[in-house]
């Protein structure tokens, strides 16, 4: 049994670490969602739960199973529901699920609690779960709560180095130069660096349409290009974001 | 990028094999929840997924995600919430999560779904995702959807020979004999044989009490001991399981 | 106004009758089901009901109004939702009955309520209802809560002498020996003893199929022979019943 | 097995009935909820099963099980909430009730649907549980559902001759005359007409507030006397009833 | 900014008054409905505002947003959910406004809430809405909460004068005399006198039907003519209805 | 009654409109918001109401009633909950107003229905009301919805323009010269320019933190200041925003 995964421990083990070392616990939220013919469906649950891990180590944190099922895809940041193989839930499950969970923490005793989203429409959707565990919870409970997008941590020179020519922004970084980077480096086994599409930037207009137009998106399912990825660039960037969540969670959770 | 794990498949891979091969997706559904000292949590999870693979394996299926988190763990089957460790969600969450995946498949084209349960408080609730799935899908849908208790496919024959002193019920099979056999067979790494308890069976009365009342389980958990289980006893379930699970699938799939 | 049922007495008298005496309250819970040609549609609320004052008259209990629908029908235990007459609802509605009413057992000062279920497919459902109303009125909350299925209370000696050749299991009781037995013993002027179909012991596989198949339930739905059923087994069953449930109820609610 | 109670019939004969007769069922909704010290908490589901059983027995209709736990009662119309003995349920549930059993009465063939309400507080929760399910049912469904107040058949002659001082409305006939008569009728043996309090009629300002104040009620539960209740009463308005109603199902449905 | 309407305040003068004067806070509810070829959409809203803030200004109270999409339009009272332009929305989701709303005052540290429904089909919707939000915020909580439609506070006396003919009874009063005059009051630019229809009382059966038919309302979607309706009407209808909200709400607070 | 505000034409003009001239709706959506000192509490809805209807102006299009309520300010984008006079609702609530209100305007015979956002916490629960409206409307509905935050219409030139010192990013755009600009031009009688308060540029970590720490914002709860908005800056991005959101109305949806 390893000291990381919560899954792998006993439940004495785990209640001994709660009890005697308050340590945060690491719940990644991921999607079952297309990355492209390059990226498999489960790249969200399998990066979010690595960098979570790389975090967690370097802190004696623990992390919990991944939500291996994400909010719906959306074209502009996803590609859309339209894609086999994308297999999403509803807002009110995504919200269940976080409530419920938060909950049992705070039951448990954890104090520090760290939901890492690895899908960008995961977010809202947390925020709620969230929010109403803390409701449930009531004023007083001694557990608290912190949840990001684990991208938002990357530095500007960090960026800079990953994207030469310029960052397109995380909109269009589906499936992309930071996931296929972090992929390569994480799981390269899981990487097809031959089969990553030409597809240039997507271009989106200022609004949505519903139902979508699946014409908006390229057939492959990539926003923008993969091209530039490589495992170096994967290295650089999960060092730094298990460097610098480690660093915020430490912070945060010592001034509470 | 193996051929039976939906989450490291690429979409393209993905829709390729429905297309071409309706294969059957199986649909693991566990727990995170105390396993004694000797199993670790996430127990349930683990092995429903590995006994859907196993069957996978054997009729070119596909395995998705597993649901790691189950319904509220009830102190007759798997010693009650108040175990620290155990995370479980409500009874709307647990049937949100299967009604929106059972209609996902069934969005891809999937015709043979068949979801894998491994902790027992869950059946009712998955019964009902499915059910309510079905209702959206509206009569006409092409998915059949199996459901199972693994277990439910061990013969009596190999119940005798691995329980020689009589078979006590699945209902005390909690972190006992049959789990820990499994688990020696798929995850030896994560059984502890030298922390299984000494507690004889648990003794029930024939209702239940809310709040549960923690006296009515053995302090560690286990609800019949694990003494006498091992690995040969885990090959030899593991096999049967998978072969009268992948039969099963293949025959009613075909009938249909 | 009779002392047992609930709903023939003035408030009055049962407000006077929780602060003076804090007896027990008995919700029992049935369903609108097909019972094969020779039982009614409604016996699982009436069996509940009918044990349930059995039991409640021993020890100066009160009778709620029974729930009369339940959750849906399965084939292997009571042939299914395909059958005209069975009338169910869904979890939700079933989880939302149990939950209200606990809340107002609770107000209304009950310290002891039994939840007497009669319909095998309600178990967890009632379950769930009773933990979010535990969760509802938060840890202090005065009232228990019991929930068994009745027939759990049968001795085993009972059940060989009521099925000399042998106990097909609870599984198959489904309008058969032992609610037949009940039937004649409480309401024999609703049983049609000579539409007892012929119908042997149902043969299900390991596992559910939806869309549920009718082939796999008889026509009759009945799912093993009621020929077997008396007045007298039902008798001594209903006898057994009362007295383990009256005692079990005094037992588990003084040791509170 | 009597012809008017589903409960009590088989379903063969049940189903028998809605394939040859295209019979009407009525569907009672009442309450469990404090009549004053003369009369029983169950008078709402009592009193709405009866008026329906007298008006199905005329046209050959068939009457389910009464919802016996009703919406929360109001201080002016029902008392309210604080008192002990009502039993009361949440919005979400009650309309859940109605929804799911209309959707199962139109799958078993059902075209004339009618749900008689005894439970002033029920109304708009069982139009919208009726909305819903038609909604779920989408256009084209043969069912057809009627709903009713049943006292709303009460002509103003009956009226008239019942209160020969003047009828102070249904808003404050709790408990009082008109259901005090039918009971007398139906169930006299459930009445204490020596329990009558003196109350007189209850002054309600135009507005309700929350938390509800107890002290706008009298203590006993009743709004306006029920002194001028008597046995004879309750047959003219029962005979009224049945008769009014029976025709009002038998025109509407022709005519659809 | 003006001090009447919540929605024109800055955060800053609202916590002012809130914290200084404890003032009455009045929701208006109303709905998106037809209200015949004379009156806009949106009378309801309109409406409940206006008289809220009449009712306001006499008392320095606050006028929050009125909640401008109310229940489902019935046919007996609002002539039904057939018409264009009618816009409405489920229970659940009024339930959820209501709920939300006042538990959001009470976090302000409001006291005193009045909510002023103007449409007919909201009540038990608003109630509902309250007591879930009384339930969340637990005895003790310092909020308390009027609940009204409007129209009950005309006097005998007023609608007399009103209708020399006869008050046809609330039930019949939509886009009909009442709501005419009150919008000639106060939005006379919104009122189309010569489109007013000929159309009659509309004349209901004791039931309802379900899907409804259009048949029973008349074409115009008036329920009774609004032929006698004029500003005079509705100036002495506003001031008596401001001013006995005015006192009811003043009375109603100081006493608790 | 004018042409642009559905609220205040009667239904037969609304329904001869849509029959007619099929125009496009416009559904604002906005909040009751703490906007800083100098703005008011509905900012959000009177801004995605004036844009709509500026919009609509344009193409003889039709603003339905803005919702409002929105969903929970957050302390990055709004301030957060803390803030006396926020009033917010849950997400099932958002949800199911935007999902309701959409499913009625199909029955109207809508077919380009425009939801403009004005408050950035909203957005992904009206994400989930159109999914699931559109999910209930079934493929081969003739609706199509548009959704947008309405500022992503303004071009880079015109940010520019409106920030010489360069553009903080809209996260940060809370009550600050955006808003304060348009308010100035829509609304200037409810500015109050001399209590724009001194606030420098918030800074937030990467992460969210529950429960919020009301440290992270500015007692005024302003994000940056508003210090540079003017009436002329308003006109010129109302200007661009009608014509811009018209033009892609009308575009898009002739596309369709």
């Amino acid at each position: 049994m390893n000291t990381v995964n919560m899954n792998t421990m006993s439940w004495v083990a785990y209640r001994d670490r709660i009890a005697t070392a308050n340590p945060p616990i690491f719940l990644p939220v991921g999607a079952l969602e297309q990355h492209g013919p390059h990226l498999p469906l489960g790249t969200d649950a399998l990066l979010s739960a690595a960098v979570a891990a790389s975090a967690a180590e370097q802190i004696d944190g623990i992390v919990a199973p991944a939500l291996s099922y994400g909010y719906k895809s959306q074209p502009k940041c996803g590609g859309g529901q339209h894609f086999c193989g994308t297999t999403s839930v509803d807002a009110q499950t995504l919200i269940g699920l976080v409530r419920d969970t938060v909950r049992e923490f705070a039951r448990h005793g954890v104090e520090k609690l760290v939901v890492v989203n690895g899908h960008y429409e995961n977010q809202w959707f947390i925020t709620e779960g969230i929010d109403l565990a803390m409701r449930d919870l009531q004023p007083g409970a001694k557990i608290q709560v912190m949840r990001m997008e684990y991208w938002d941590f990357l530095t500007a020179a960090t960026l800079r180095a990953v994207f030469p020519d310029g960052f397109p922004g995380y909109a269009l970084e589906h499936a992309a130069v930071i996931e296929t980077s972090l992929m390569l480096h994480y799981h390269p086994e899981l990487v097809r660096l031959d089969l990553i599409p030409d597809d240039g930037p997507a271009n989106f207009p200022a609004y949505d349409i519903y139902p979508a137009d699946p014409d908006w998106v390229p057939p492959s399912g990539v926003l923008s290009s993969a091209r530039g990825a490589d495992a170096v660039k994967g290295e650089i960037m999960a060092t730094e974001l298990a460097a610098c969540i480690a660093k915020a969670v430490m912070t945060e959770f010592e001034r509470a």
